[in-house]
């Protein structure tokens, strides 16, 4: 893809009242004696924190931005000069500056990379909460060990493998047969991951400028992957809390009908950030509306394995399909270890082969030790997934416990699985809330990175995927960040030789 | 990407003659007998067992394609009729027949997916020479098994890792520095392989619709990956033979000057084909034309451990960059194994911080076992690299024995190293040689499938990375086929009953 830019008017929108931001005299209506570029270079900067101004993404010509915000060009020469001496911007060549991160410290490799401030500050970031992932279970050195055993037996072929070996998709064909969808190996695809299926899915389902509906909130990397391949996201909100909480299917269809979506993303398997489940009497209407509107809709079951409320489990949804309106993908990720990239696609043979066609394009297969140690633990998944939901709960728990007692007007109502909650702040404050976060040892998503069009100001994702202790701390964090903020907005930007 | 659509003049031009495909009486100069339809479909799957009527493409509308060829539409009903009942093309609710190959036997994932004449064919085709990759050497066991031992350190963490783990980046680096390219970690992404690598600098680096140059013949993945993000390859002839021989740097700077490509794609150490080398002074110039004209080079060195013929080993070509003009991309899947999915890019930090911030579209991270797996055998690189190139030495030598005494019109003249050779035929007859091929025990890549426009009727791409015993075999099962088209074109296409 192209270099996409950030238009100035779309810019200026998420930036909002940039002239306060980070201002101390905000509560009390007076302008601040900052210059006016050091308090846009904050805006912008806030924006890149949280995700909202994309990395690789370009900003506004400054004319196009000056003219916009009614500012001298000056000014904005003056911020993206700022920005750039920090690292928050990088110029090539004949092209247009993009946003960029700090040049990265060398780090293990094993964490995503940090947020800026918490790379600036010189007080270290101690807990993570932007990713919902846990440790790998004490199964997953056995699993390698048996892969290693099982690894003499492809060492004599060239290895690359762009299906997936016959033994991995057949146990996770007869995973789905077990669930109550009847599925053949020959249905499967195996992936480096949900992400990778939802992107192969996408370069062979979307044209350019297709319509392609989302849960809203929904998983930030699927949105991003979505405007990649050129697509564009529908957002069709989920109810978030009260009796209609969930899907709102009639929303479903006539957001289908009316953009002739061709192609869905939803995630009715608990919904990352709110861990809500489609009920079977949803999944039966969703599949029909899937045939009434010839739109394919791809379910993302990364998070189906961690159901922590006592229900019965409702059937794939794929199970009430009639013919291949309903494509499933599938992950250890979630279910076992982000460190073993495994991921499937179910669906038809002919779509298999259409997928395979394009995947050459993109990578040439899945890593065979992967795969050999993923049918070890699909082997004894029972007794992993009982201990991994068993200690998803406790911890959900101890989250919810925390947030009752060091933020009790954050309203918190967690959904029956998955691996996080969708906390709604008392007022439009999670992008503030992010940025400041890292200097109160907290690293967060902000809401926005869930949805589009700057939707979920008043939401925040906390995952419960981590240690008690950890989440305690977290919270206390949190509430130091959120205090922070009452009534100041953020911590404000200083002048280039104190920035 | 929407489904593309064969442009029914494109067809009819790789169509050619079609009537007289695999027509028996072609040498007499009579008109067959066989209906206009049987012939059509002949030459369609021709095409695709070729990979020129690429997988998940649509053919033309039954109607444009009738007036192109100027045949009845009935015959163009019958055509497809045949093909779709053939498992040549599927047909999806609302979308038009895209080509398809015949739902594959299940089989175990670790061969590429069979030619389809193989799949038909009641005999097996025995020996697959359309991928040059070699089985694994002794010591990926090992490296296994030195990963096993190290991965307790990462099962702490959520272990996704778009990055690379840092002791594999000082790895890498330190590779790069003993080669005489002085490199930092931070310079290193590790990635799921070369092709990989090079789809995250296409998505970055190109508009839609940009040029990127190409060698021709080149690496045919890497063709579909330029053409998948929607960008257009502009081909610049290596010389495959005489004194001329190699690279047209004059070429590349007028086809750089009068495309305004921004990035080309380049295999100067070991081109994928031919084995070819770009010695120094070629390397320095090509960085000068790089900075003249504002390109980027994309270097794929992926063949680069693979010297065969004495000689010093030239500096790598980004060695000659003054800026961040070269980037380079490397793989472990040569060197190493297939199976194991790691590669590299090495460029400056800030392209590094663009890459990452698409990469979580497309997935997540490379493997943390195949990583550690990999400072291993990087480790040992030195033994396992002199027996692996002592070992394609030695399957060369046999591979252009059994050429010279089965098939001594073919030319060959091979490279200095890699792991193929580009053999020239008497005629034009790639296409039908790797169709009728598997019916004589070996599977081949035609010679177009390493061009653009239909080039290289002339050529077909020999791998000698199979043991010696099989290469044997294969010639003389080529020069079988060979023999077969010789005054033959191809093996006729039956009527649907004896298909």
């Amino acid at each position: 893809m192209a270099t996409r830019v950030i238009g100035a008017g779309s810019l200026a929108r998420d930036l909002g009242n940039w002239r306060s931001v980070g201002d101390d005299d905000e509560a009390g209506g007076r302008r601040s004696a900052r210059p006016a570029y050091l308090a846009l270079a904050e805006g912008i900067r806030l924006l890149i924190h949280d995700g909202r101004a994309p990395l690789g993404v370009a900003l506004p010509s400054e004319r196009d931005l000056a003219t916009t915000l009614g500012v001298s060009r000056t000014t904005i020469t003056s911020t993206y000069a700022l920005l750039r001496e920090h690292g928050y911007l990088i110029s090539r060549q004949g092209s247009r500056s993009t946003v960029a991160l700090p040049p990265a410290v060398p780090h293990d490799g094993t964490k995503p990379v940090r947020g800026i401030m918490a790379l600036m500050s010189n007080e270290v970031a101690t807990i993570d909460l932007t990713y919902a992932a846990m440790s790998a279970p004490p199964e997953m050195q056995d699993a390698y060990a048996t892969a290693l055993q099982g690894i003499p037996a492809y060492l004599g072929t060239h290895g690359m493998d762009p299906i997936g070996v016959i033994a991995l998709r057949e146990a996770v064909a007869r995973r789905y047969t077990q669930r109550g969808l009847a599925t053949e190996p020959d249905q499967i695809l195996i992936t480096l991951g949900a992400q990778h299926g939802l992107r192969l899915l996408l370069n062979v389902l979307t044209a350019p400028a297709a319509r392609v509906l989302i849960d809203h909130p929904t998983y930030p990397n699927a949105i991003e992957a979505i405007r990649d391949v050129g697509a564009r996201p529908v957002p069709v909100p989920l109810v978030p809390e009260g009796p209609g909480r969930g899907w709102d299917l009639d929303g479903i269809r006539s957001a289908a009908r009316q953009t002739a979506a061709t192609v869905a993303y939803l995630v009715p398997d608990y919904n990352n950030p709110t861990g809500l489940l489609l009920d079977d009497a949803g999944r039966a209407e969703l599949a029909a509306i899937a045939r009434d509107t010839r739109m394919t809709v791809v379910v993302d079951e990364s998070m189906a394995d961690l159901q922590l409320d006592p229900h019965v489990a409702p059937l794939p949804v794929a199970a009430f399909a009639k013919g291949s309106e309903i494509v499933t993908i599938g992950s250890a990720s979630k279910s076992f270890w982000g460190g073993l990239r495994v991921g499937w696609i179910r669906t038809n043979p002919a779509l298999i082969t259409k997928l395979l066609g394009i995947r050459s394009t993109v990578d040439l297969g899945t890593p065979v030790m992967d795969q050999l140690a993923t049918i070890h633990l699909l082997e004894h998944e029972d007794s992993i997934l009982a201990r991994r939901c068993a200690q998803l709960r406790s911890q959900r728990s101890a989250l919810l416990a925390a947030l009752a007692e060091d933020l009790p007007d954050w309203r918190v109502e967690a959904g029956p699985g998955g691996m996080s909650v969708w906390a709604q702040l008392p007022a439009p404050v999670s992008t503030a809330l992010a940025a400041t976060a890292p200097n109160h040892g907290v690293l967060l998503a902000a809401g926005p990175r869930f949805g589009v069009q700057g939707a979920f100001e008043r939401f925040v994702r906390l995952p419960f995927s981590h240690p008690e202790a950890e989440l305690r701390v977290a919270v206390k964090a949190m509430a130091s960040a959120y205090e922070a903020l009452t009534p100041r907005a953020a911590e404000p930007l200083q002048p280039l030789t104190v920035f």
